[in-house]
């Protein structure tokens, strides 16, 4: 980087560590901290060495609890330089900071927006952040601080989007607050269903609910912190509701609720939202018995082709598996050519 | 196919195009129907050529509001063989079908699950099914009926469920029905909110979502036909909203609310119905370079683990990767200790 060479994360989850390994790749001394010792080593391990001595640039990237102790460090430390947090919620750590003048100026609130499902150090990507929007508030910023935090998510391939914290709140509310509470609130229902029933699910519950899956800890404190935007939206759902199942009978009504949803569907932006991964995929039905893996990793080895990903399905009984390599297509194409030449059951690539 | 060489299926929308594309490929002669004549000419252009005179198995593939026409015609053309149709609400057809003793006896009631966003007879594949449930309801059938149907859906990849015909559409307004009206419900709040707004929006979003641009038509069918057991659980779902928007600030009430969904989600089986497992996840970070995966399969092998699932996580050009495994939890702290004292940067397993 032009403008640091080191950087001090707090909080080894799973955007701070994202952040580490990205930058880390990029030649910036990362050292990774978090008040959990085995976050802090995995993620540490994940980034390579730290650097010595004060910091460049100081990322929190913890829930927004825990801002209050990474400003106390902060200040405690003497550290001077720049000063990012990357919390989900804007208003309240642009609040907190305001009461001390002396980071003030250096200091930015900024929202990634890219998560998982998933998270932890363990689950950290260099590139969750390719082709993702990323909010900053620069307006209490000084202009030195805005060139690093420019730079930080230029170079993690984000783009960087002006929006004041209050209004972030309420955009948050609305395209990540309440389609998780809305997948809560589906996946909920599911709870003590037979499971005869649950065995019939296909891919449109299985998306529905993907993201209920997700940190309650995080979440509990997501959505309080930020139920003052959220409450209004969720009224206005509750009215919604209520009104289809006053008129589920209505063939019109249903018709009409339908598209309402199709359009607003619709009315989500195509590219913004970032760079999907593209991959091919590699179906390949193989014995389910042990050693068939690494056999199949052995002649990936030989093939010379790197898989970016892999799933595996078979069911209890089953004497076959399937197991989908996700690969780059031209990657696909030769290593599918090369295990049929060695007797492997692989089926058509697709993208 | 043993018992049947030729099929009609009337209805050439995805489901009966992609039924028709696969029983050809097996050879059998199919002859495509549909009132939408270009339906019709398209589906009957990829199936191949037709049979000529009687089929010796007829296939409704039409919306449940267009299956009293196919009894017409079944009837009236003295159709005899086996009769099974897909729609995807069960109780109607059986009752409608009760009321003509010559064909009750050969008729069975089924419904694949699956499908797409996309209708048609352009959007069909013959795999459409494969690794598929495709509940059956053969309590009036004859043996004889019961045989054909198996055959043809084994044929198809598919796996046969008995489910008697009313507990079917409980549990597809469960788990097709409700995911279809609440993804709506969400999609439709996006309507007229500012761009800036939804170009801020990820993953989260567009899965929960993705379903809302299903066909409008289609779904106002489904929804009005099977309203008696969709309605009891709008209702519940709305008595839980109720109560979110009461505790919203409640931190303990939202943190429930969002395990009630995390646990609703993992009852969800794995693919083929087979039963969720608990395994424990053992992290173990590598350098990403070709065998590597090989070289981890050979130490489980002469640990004498068994792998259960894996994960791999690593960006484009980051020098370092991350391999979950799944194992037993026995089977993870054998392995743990077996790959540290070879070397290996294994990190704690966790549940």
């Amino acid at each position: 980087m032009n403008s640091f060479a080191s950087v001090e994360i707090i909080g080894s989850g799973l955007i701070g560590t994202s952040i580490g390994l990205a930058l880390s790749q990029k030649g910036v001394k990362v050292a990774m901290r978090d008040l959990d010792t085995r976050a802090e080593s995995i993620a540490q391990d994940l980034v390579g060495s730290a650097h010595e001595g004060q910091p460049d640039l100081i990322i929190s990237a913890v829930p927004v609890s825990g801002f209050a102790g990474v400003v106390k460090r902060v200040i405690e430390r003497n550290f001077n330089g720049v000063f990012i947090d990357v919390a989900s919620i804007k208003s309240k750590p642009k609040v907190e900071v305001s009461e001390y003048p002396m980071l003030s100026e250096r200091f930015i609130p900024t929202h990634p927006m890219a998560g998982r499902e998933v998270g932890g150090a363990e689950s950290a990507r260099a590139d969750l952040f390719e082709g993702r929007a990323w909010v900053i508030d620069s307006s209490s910023a000084s202009a030195g601080a805005r060139i690093i935090a420019t730079e930080l998510i230029t170079a993690l391939g984000a783009q960087v989007v002006e929006m004041d914290s209050r209004e972030h709140d309420k955009a948050v509310a609305l395209i990540s607050h309440m389609p998780q509470l809305v997948a809560s609130l589906l996946a909920g229902q599911l709870q003590g269903k037979p499971e005869s029933w649950l065995g019939l699910a296909g891919g449109g519950l299985r998306d529905t609910t993907r993201i209920a899956a997700s940190d309650p800890g995080l979440w509990r404190e997501i959505v309080t912190q930020n139920s003052e935007e959220i409450l209004p939206l969720l009224k206005v759902l509750l009215n919604d509701l209520q009104s289809l199942i006053g008129n589920i009978d209505d063939e019109k009504f249903v018709e009409e609720f339908i598209v309402a949803g199709q359009k607003g569907r619709a009315a989500i932006p195509g590219k913004h939202g970032g760079k999907p991964r593209s991959y091919t995929y590699l179906p390949i039905v193989i014995d389910d018995k042990p050693g068939q893996l690494a056999a199949i990793f052995d002649e990936c080895a030989s093939a010379g082709v790197n898989i970016e990903d892999l799933s595996i399905e078979h069911s209890p009984g089953q004497e076959t598996g399937l197991i989908t390599l996700a690969l780059n297509s031209s990657d696909a194409v030769k290593l599918s050519e090369h295990m049929k030449s060695h007797g492997w059951n692989v089926h058509s690539p697709r993208q």
